[in-house]
């Protein structure tokens, strides 16, 4: 069975692939605005793992939307969640036999819903697996250390391909770079460099 | 890392057991009660599946409030869930570094809250991982399909160790057989004979 997976680079997401690579044939996709290259972090960590590696395009409309709704709240959290429900909605219209992304069972933002899964199978005829849901933040930590090598630091210093980049690059474009730090709070990312 | 996982010798927790072993050394425990010898069901597919298995004590009080639940509500889904959380805390009071179920996405009993998972692990010290919850119904039958070979029918008639079968006995053995009807809704259950 075919299956894309929302791709950032990052532990949790490399963690899901590790997770489901044993059930299916898992292909990373990493949502892309245009906006920048931050997407070839996340190529590097998939080829580092071995996995496919493919860029999902999404409608710089939605990134536009986003910032102007992190501007106005002046913290990020309902523009991440508009643009994973993008992303999720463009990769379920791709033809895998299932989608799954990278949240975690404490995660605030971007979270999945179970009526928000359901509706997305529903409409695309697709499994939406999220395949670290029932895992808590030490449990990940725990399969983190002992199966990905990890670079921690502050969003801003680290090369990965969340969302958070390229909305990031959009708002300091529009707004000046000290935009970036009134409307991001200061916050540790991980970057997976191998794979064990 | 030693983990511990709540089997009935069904689909779910099997499932549950293939996509934690890459991960975790799994031993695989099946609640009893003392009632009837339904565990043995479970040691069998645990056994064909090449997982440790053990016994996990439970105390014949807390199976007596429930079938006295049952009895009271008129349907199982409330006893259930009441052994299920008693079974759960006397597995996260075992040495394991890690415990987990086999509970899904879509599953209506039993289930455990975000709030009830990190009290567990706050008082036990341990992880609490279902590794199912984020699997919708479709993606699991799909897997099931795909790694395993399974019995389908009426619960009175397929061997196996969850819950119900002691709970079945016991209310047959203080109500009669009758009651059995009465109480739980006719659905199909499944036993895993084989893993692929």
């Amino acid at each position: 069975m075919e299956l894309g997976l929302l791709y950032s680079g990052g532990k949790d997401s490399t963690l899901a692939a590790l997770l489901l690579e044993e059930f299916y044939d898992v292909t990373l996709l990493t949502a892309h605005f245009g906006i920048s290259d931050d997407w070839k972090h996340a190529r590097e960590t998939a080829d580092a793992a071995g996995f496919d590696f493919e860029r999902l395009e999404c409608d710089p409309k939605v990134a536009e939307d986003a910032v102007d709704r992190i501007r106005e709240d002046g913290f990020p959290r309902n523009g991440i969640q508009l643009v994973h429900q993008h992303a999720l909605e463009r990769l379920a219209a791709r033809e895998f036999d299932a989608i799954a992304d990278g949240t975690r069972r404490d995660d605030r933002v971007p979270t999945v819903s179970r009526a928000q899964a359901q509706s997305l199978e529903d409409r695309h005829g697709v499994d939406y697996i999220a395949p670290l849901s029932g895992f808590g933040r030490s449990a990940v930590d725990r399969l983190v250390e002992s199966r990905l090598d990890v670079i921690v630091g502050p969003s801003e210093e680290i090369d990965r391909a969340d969302y958070e980049a390229e909305l990031r690059t959009l708002l300091a474009e529009e707004d000046g770079p000290g935009a970036i730090g009134e409307c991001f709070p200061d916050h540790d990312q991980t970057y997976v460099t191998q794979v064990r």
